[in-house]
């Protein structure tokens, strides 16, 4: 059996990778040193439109907060296939840092980012398994709901 | 004289390593990148069960919370241990974030932190010197007070 | 033309680096590993007094957060070179955290923490560009708007 390329996992999960999601201020989406690609926050953009926006514990439910920080990582992943030329130049996803915005008395920020780990570790398996940080934050940008910020290892 | 064991240390101090937290969700409790290791959010578990549950400046005292950090400390230094084979391993512990749940107008998250700071330092010595963040957040998992995050150097 | 120094650049621009800032706890102003130098989250003191305090949405507005933001980056450079010596020695800022204290309802955060990434664009220029975070949290150390943390490569 071929092994299928990260990028044709992605499909077969049912997913398509967005256009890179341009930065809204003055940085980059990601910088490369050595082998340690850094990449920007990214929130939940659909077509520059934000798929949920408020706090979760509120506006948001804990499914619509697992889906969104999966279409944060999509974002993640966009940027990194266009930093890299393709997602196979991926060797390991190092570190994940889920900013989940949260009402007051919601702790349950880690079933949120699992959207986000989840997808990681069905695209790339072994490779996808990640050192994590999940916290809950009281604002985010555009009034996103979670902010995915990652770490990558590159071959 | 001779030079006690970083594990040594941490007994004299009155300390002893608990088991390995298990990531609350779906990732690893730490990933290595050559030299670097960077290990997963941990919170003040003792056997499973928050040491305190609640915020700073309401629930939660800094002297709690200082406790807190240092117990969150104890785990990572647990995760470390399980990841290298031996805190022998450790050449530097480069970067500490301390996220401290806050309630509104406490401002006091350095000393918070210190908590685990000051065992980094008692114990690794100079090698425990660290790059620090420290931040109050509205809410964190499980109801904890504080997670804390590190990078650490290898051998 | 001769190329002006990086801190030429920064007087040209209207600023002189300060005193850089100490720990206000039990860490070091930032640790380098190999081409990396990590430096500590700093928030905007000015002889060590905060330029601003409070929150952004409620006593802090978004100008005065850009301008706490950049003086926030100036203490962060600050740091930089006192560590490596030079500013000459910054090879690429790989990364940029900022943390911005937010009121209810406050989503203008990469906005504030431009005031920090477009500092370094024009002292840098393309080594300046960064990959960077911006989220809100509920509270900053001594009542600070805003805190900076920073990744820089090394030459």
């Amino acid at each position: 059996m071929t092994k299928l390329s990260y990028e044709d996992k992605l499909k077969e999960l049912g997913y398509s990778l967005p256009e890179p999601p341009k930065p809204i201020a003055s940085y980059v989406p990601s910088v490369r040193v050595g082998k340690l690609l850094f990449v920007s926050g990214v929130i939940p953009l659909v077509n520059d439109r934000l798929l949920y926006a408020g706090k979760l514990g509120r506006e948001v439910t804990v499914e619509q907060g697992y889906e969104a920080a999966r279409v944060a990582a999509l974002n993640a992943l966009s940027i990194i296939k266009s930093s890299l030329g393709s997602l196979e130049k991926v060797r390991r996803i190092v570190k994940l840092v889920g900013y989940v915005a949260s009402a007051e008395g919601f702790s349950e920020q880690p079933k949120v980012v699992n959207g986000a780990s989840d997808l990681l570790i069905q695209v790339f398996g072994e490779r996808g398994k990640h050192s994590r940080v999940a916290v809950g934050v009281i604002e985010l940008p555009r009034g996103a709901p979670v902010e995915i910020e990652m770490i990558v290892q590159t071959k």
